[in-house]
């Protein structure tokens, strides 16, 4: 066992506390149960700005003034329309592999749409080219996924509707229905509070995408792809299939036991950062008991029953809802298809990772770390060479 | 300015230097101008071994029996074959886009071909099927990008030729002609010599998704898009060019002396790792001489003069040639299409993406680094807020 020439320095698995770049995007204080989004708290904005205006702050670095507000609202409206390329595959991509697989479909369609619109490479690019290109796909991402949604189900997609602001538009795209006031701003509040959360795999891996010097679609598809894993990509869908096995808040108490004793995690409890609660299921779980009906009461119910077991079972890891858990009941509440809720939530994050894009694409040193190789000691001899 | 609660450990830029996994798939000592695959000189497999014994090397971690060696070939020639629902579209992916975009298209195909065939999380899941996934794009990839090549040059793509060897068959898919036997050793040394090397960028991206627990496609694609960055994914054309815009050996020491001053890039000389000439750039530059012709001659002659006119300009900043100046030789003198050049060495390192990344799906942890938050302080009031 031979430790590496370059290796300076080890780190604790998954790089978990450390610090690999400065951002000023914002960021997440676990133990406080605290985020922000630049210099704002997180679940402020998302309860006083438009969808629009956080798309600015991030990506722009300040809130914008009306008229930049009406500027950027343009901007995505166009970014919305998509081309005609990316159309004729849509429906041969809508079509393919398992239900399941929502993500990779659309990772295939941002990728030909970044090959298609020829995206350039971030590197030496002016930051306002590199803007245009994450304006492109935060417009179009949304649409794509409804479209692809709608595709695969035998109906028509529709095109967005920007002057129902991001949450209207897309329940628009989805349902075809027109959004009442209550859910368009209960998913403009998911949707706004959801838009970053610090470096999280998908954005790590959009960065270090970025720091070669790659396109926007090459750091956006990495994200989805990331994303799209089970230990990321949100399963607001999984904790509220939970919530159905559950049925009932007197079998919550039984069910966690079970669960525990398999040795299973629990959807919708507990985070990697927060110590606390989640600040965002805190804000979602008002939303939900705001917009009311049985759903919202049995999650409030079951929230505490498997609390309480947690605490028996597993006394000194207090374990919390996480963002998950009352996510998928206002998606739900909001009618929302389960199966277009993990891409609800891309449709959020796509502006993080272009602020992340755009911070990035400002760095100049690629990431290549090391290693510390523990295989046999090299080099042995190649069987059956002569040398 | 506050750092971030989370935050135990500050890393250089690009963390450079810093050891962030464990790995059993091999090393480089940049100081001793040495690389390994597994326990074995990268170069001495180059020059002795076959790409599918080190494919085997790299994917199952011994070098194969030949009875071994004879399942991984059929394994590969299964996976050469691209199914139906790829073929589709790969004739509107190929048109897509412009020139530069060839990785953006191989992008796109690769996404697909994970959706149609539902390419599962690598998080729980049996290696073996991982494993197959993987092979699935070693054998896969090399004719996708070949197809996407003819197609664009409306030409009929060509089936893979799996008896030839890997090298031989990408011969034959990109020109039509029965590679001779020579060029099929040169190629092969090439490709086996490239399929890993340490935790670069793309491999990097590759491993942060697969912690994720997302699929082999979804950790390729990042891999590619990585790939594609100008700071990365082998720029072996652009140091071609260069030998080109030189001419002759009589112009190169006027031609370093303005790109320096200038302050320039020069392709095909310096690495990131080497300190000492690039092991591979020694091997290819010995192969180009065997193989013979004007253009070798060129090359090396060149390669003297650079190197004494930086020596002269960057004194005590010894620059060599690196893997991309002699890679771009060899392949010209193949026969290889220029535009073709990344895309070869792609061909190849898909399997050290393949080998990272069953690596990584043995790890547990995800990546989520921490970052330092330099922003105003947080939390400033919200604009429009009565709070």
């Amino acid at each position: 066992m031979e430790q590496t020439q370059n290796s300076t320095m080890t780190t604790p698995p998954g790089l978990k506390g450390v610090v690999v770049a400065d951002t000023r995007t914002g960021d997440v204080r676990g133990e406080e149960g605290f985020y922000h989004f630049r210099e704002y708290s997180a679940v402020e904005l998302a309860r006083s700005r438009s969808f629009e205006d956080v798309c600015h702050l991030m990506l722009e670095g300040t809130l914008p003034t009306p008229a930049q507000s009406q500027v950027l609202q343009d901007r995505l409206a166009q970014a919305s329309v998509l081309p005609h390329g990316l159309l004729e595959v849509l429906l041969d991509v809508a079509r393919t592999g398992p239900d399941r697989a929502s993500l990779a479909r659309l990772r295939t369609a941002v990728s030909h749409l970044g090959a298609l619109e020829g995206f350039g490479p971030t590197y030496g690019a002016d930051p306002a080219q590199v803007r245009a290109d994450v304006l492109r796909l935060v417009g179009a991402v949304p649409v794509i996924q409804a479209a692809l949604y709608r595709l695969r189900h035998g109906l028509e997609p529709l095109p967005a509707r920007p002057e129902l602001g991001a949450a209207g538009s897309w329940l628009w795209m989805l349902t075809g229905e027109e959004p009442s006031a209550q859910h368009s701003r209960a998913i403009t509040a998911y949707l706004t509070s959801t838009v970053d959360h610090g470096f999280s795999a998908s954005t790590f891996a959009a960065r270090v995408v970025t720091s070669a010097g790659s396109d926007v679609a090459s750091a956006v598809c990495a994200a989805i792809g990331t994303f799209a894993g089970p230990l990321h990509g949100g399963a607001p869908d999984r904790a509220l299939d939970s919530l159905d096995e559950i049925g009932s808040p007197e079998r919550a108490s039984d069910w966690v036991r079970d669960k525990v004793a398999g040795g299973e995690r629990i959807m919708g409890f507990g985070h990697a950062v927060y110590r606390v609660m989640d600040p965002r299921a805190a804000m979602l779980r008002e939303i939900a008991q705001d917009l009311g009906g049985p759903l919202a009461d049995l999650a409030v119910r079951v929230e505490q029953e498997v609390i309480d077991a947690l605490a028996e079972l597993k006394p000194g890891r207090a374990l919390h809802t996480n963002v998950e858990y009352y996510a998928g009941v206002v998606m739900e509440q909001c009618g929302i298809p389960r199966e277009m809720f993990t891409p609800t939530f891309a449709t959020a994050r796509v502006v993080g990772w272009g602020a992340h894009i755009l911070e990035q694409a400002q760095e100049s040193k690629i990431f290549r770390p090391s290693a510390r190789y523990v295989g046999p000691q090299a080099p042995a001899p190649v069987p059956g060479t002569s040398s």
